[in-house]
């Protein structure tokens, strides 16, 4: 099989970097091209890029030159880690003129005829992309996009509780990693002995990506799913790893035994057809009374699963839980490659 | 005015500690005795206790000489911060033997006649000492104990909700300063680029505990208050103060300005009576988006009010919020100093 | 006694909001206008300035409105704490125009006829002003500046060594907080859970600075003492307090009673004036052998001390040491405001 | 081959763990029995050992059942990481009882008749073993000890320049890391926003040690190498990897670019032996301006090799650098292995 090329878009920042290297000996991909803002063009991506990452920067990727973030590009389907201010111009861009675009960008995340997909959740919306076409009038390019990355780790542990018990209530805290916030991000003298209880945008995310994620393609729609989603945002001085205190209500009353079966048995669609990046199981479940712990638990099934613990019934809701994800992989650029693999299985590129 | 002389049993604890600086040059408090575990006895406080605290200990705290944890002890009343096992004998053996106790443990904060008080909220429930005596057959002595460090932050923004609107539930989702788990406590590879989402008997404390504070005085015991609680611990990396996210529902209907109003005008017979540590406002509003933060906020007051921000619409609950208490001021040593004030005021002690 | 008025240069940065507090009910200064760089003129300090520091901002600065970096600036003289680019252009400009500039920028430091002052260590090269007068032609105007802030808490250990056994190697290994690096600085992902053993241009000032702080008014410049001095130096996770690691070797044997009682019983000129900001002591000993520490001692003297630790014999040079020093109080605002307190002793201004 | 059984003496705590993972999966080695102290004795290993590492423990150790820490053990040699006070009584027995016997612990490290070896340095003193067990009548065991995780990385650079160049004077200043100081070590609260220059008796070892890793054996004692070493150590906030500012004087003159060759280019005969663990290069040079950092460097070379930057002239010194090592792996649990595979393939067990 011929390796289908790459075109990162905002590939000097530290998702583009993190891209970057877990597309280095991709059995399916390679990158065969880099995209970067003004500052950045035309010089090697081995010199414009401010490399941040532990594992050096891969050979291959590095004599590439960085070019414009508009097309033409040399590739065949792009990912963007772009802005949301340049994506929702970008973005568009390129899919009308014929490349698949995958974003990671908030910008487009919310519009009704563009997908917002996690592969085990809703792989199904998908073919939103044939509406979008027609809508747009684009013939080959399309852009799909990844949740936000504390939506993508609440909602791989929410999808099989919702597809067997039905969901009424979620109210989620979360205490965020410090990488989300990009780079240079958050200012040390800000997050040193303290937490800061606001990141813009981010309830507002929370609170409305679920819904979508969990509802049903209805044409040329998402119909969202019905319950009801509240969020309070944190950053805490953590590097990788956000962390999850939920609580939740059940459409149908549910056993602690089949809650936990539920979760942990769960499978989908990446896990049967054996894309590369899925991991064994999308949720992996810890029964010791302190984890999920972002520095111990992050970088199991390399980052790709949510991991959960603490299960346990509320006095409020339900049922109250504790839950992790890899903001940096599976929040971020795992969430981005794992949708490409799922587009060529499904010869959507 | 004669100085109130005040044994301090648990002295060479890191809440011991606090007493001792922050009972240094209190106009109505001296501490003439103080009192830890077996290693320490006979030696000389400035010898026994490793001080951990920034502030110099107090010169005339370190020329006294460490007793056992059993009366006698040269004083007028005891402030105890023993562990929560010893308390449990220690702290009734001084009632019996005379002494009024104000206990920073958990041990005895439940039983039925045991008041459990924090002078703005409840300092009515200061007369549960009388059926204590009887039952217990106590003349002159009493235990009157602090609520959990934070439980205080929280029922300090709760009490005056609850008086003006009724709670019907509350949700708590906490991130604790590790200053709370005492030295040496949280060793810090589980800490340092981490969170741990545990904390031994802290969720049932956060639960039970606020019940009982916001109850009534029915003769013998209190009668708890009605509305449901839930609590999610965490423990951050943060040196000093616990924030906690806050989800509520009211009994009746309360417009966003009625909220802030009922929080930042509320004074209670502390300030009334103008005891020398009750902080103007038990409640300070924050009006920016990023606020409360611990580093910033947790010495507002000098450490003795609650902090409240981010106060919004719930999707769920009828109202979002975020809170700040100083874990080792407001929710350890000045509570028990406060306490501490209130009797003598009421003229318990 | 009128107050001198004093306007801050760079008021809207981090030392700039830390000169704003610390003027606050100062006994001789008060400020009477900010000025700051072209996004924040024409608006009140306190809606420009994103302040940073857990005091509040005091009323008196926040309705100020925020002016140019240019003369004219209504007041006597002018504190400065401009990037070293726009202090080179600025601060010559205002002492032309016939303001006593105290500047805490690196631009002019080692220009031969500023002088570079720590009261304590060489109030005497104030009269450098002289000769720069002349120079420069101007009449009323001068600069005088703040060293770096590493090069304060060292040389202020160094001083009463040099007088009293004379210099003749001094290595120093710096551990400097992450607040020397103004806002935003360093990055929280660079910073968390690591070291950065590298800051842009401190090696060469802190090998650079020493010696003409402890060096001889000679007419037109100072004539730099002549030990040799070796840095290197390191950013740690820490928010105030630079900790050095420092090894010497003296010209004079010294016993480590003399050493430590040269370094104990030090006072000078600002102890004799008692000038408000002049610490009891410019030098604390510490005995116990884990201190100095950031944490615990940045605040003794009210950050205006170095403070020193672990003194003992060394296998290479002939002693060892830690000190500490508070680099936003003594590295930096109060730097300067002890030179403005020293020019008002001195009838400088 | 048939594997090497290998013995845990405190496989419970810290390097204990670390051991048992770096060695799941080893090529030449399996361990068949763990050894603990009183209170784990009789366990399942995985019930007995409260497991703190990221990667889950390994089957194959999670069924041992712990033993007590004296001979008879089931095993073909004994890898140690007890304590110093029980080392040296637990060592020498085992010895005694003709287990080969690695050690991590400082206790016999500085007898005359122990052999200190870090495989590339001074694999040569291996031979002091025939002298130990004339000395001490022992036939068949022996204990051969692992240096002081700080020597570890700063000899390691060192052996090359001694070897090309001489070495005259050594003085380094350590930034040590919390996990140096096993479970649970330093308490979160001293080293939260804080550094502590003090580790015990570390600066003693880190001025020892050296000497006789890099001296010559003569016959029945190593005679130390006559350079002079001078330590100061510090504690700072990071997780993994000791980072160390080096200053260095060499006996014979040395270009930049020599000094440069000398580290880079050096490898040993645990290169040439292809031993398992051996990294291909024992110095990684990186030459941007701000590395090594604890957090980028640690996992370079899987943690085996010392990783050296900013290589410049010195105004005292010949040279100043700053190393970095992974304490956990080549400064504790991976020592131990090299130095197990070196004795292997010396065909001394």
């Amino acid at each position: 099989m011929t390796k289908k090329r790459i075109g990162i878009l905002g590939a000097t920042g530290l998702v583009g970097q993190r891209l970057a290297l877990m597309l280095d000996n991709h059995p399916w991909f390679e990158v065969s091209a880099v995209a970067a803002s003004d500052r950045s063009i035309g010089k090697r991506y081995g010199d414009a890029a401010p490399w941040r990452l532990a594992a050096p920067m891969p050979a291959a990727v590095s004599d590439l030159t960085v070019g414009p973030c508009e097309p033409p590009l040399d590739c065949d389907l792009v990912i963007s880690s772009l802005p949301s201010g340049i994506a929702s111009i970008a973005e568009p861009a390129f899919a009308a003129a014929g490349y698949p675009v995958i974003s990671n960008s908030s910008a487009l995340r919310m519009h009704p005829d563009v997908p917002l997909v996690i592969p085990e959740v809703n792989w199904r919306h998908v073919d939103l992309i044939d509406a979008q076409r027609r809508l747009r009038g684009w013939d080959r390019g399309f852009v799909l996009t990844n949740p936000n990355c504390s939506a993508i780790a609440l909602v791989l542990a929410l999808a099989p509780l919702a597809e067997r018990f039905g969901l009424e209530t979620v109210a989620v805290t979360t205490m965020q990693a410090i990488s989300g916030a990009g780079y240079p991000g958050v200012a040390s003298i800000d997050i040193t002995d303290n937490v800061v209880p606001f990141i813009d945008g981010e309830e507002e995310k929370l609170e409305e990506e679920p819904g979508k994620l969990l509802g049903v393609l209805a044409g040329d729609h998402i119909e969202p799913a019905s319950f009801r989603m509240s969020a309070q945002c944190n950053r805490v001085n953590v590097q990788d790893g956000h962390l999850e205190s939920v609580r939740l209500s059940l459409q149908r009353k549910a056993s602690r035994e089949d809650l936990l079966d539920a979760l942990a048995s769960w499978s989908s669609l990446p896990q049967e057809l054996g894309l590369p990046s899925a991991p064994a199981s999308p949720v992996l479940l810890r029964t010791e009374r302190d984890r999920p712990q972002p520095r111990l638990d992050r970088d199991a099934s390399a980052g790709m699963s949510t991991v959960v613990g603490r299960v346990a019934p509320d006095t409020i809701f339900d049922w109250k839980m504790t839950l992790l994800g890899n903001n940096v992989v599976r929040g971020a650029a795992g969430a981005a490659i794992l949708n490409a693999e799922l587009l060529v299985a499904l010869e959507r590129v």
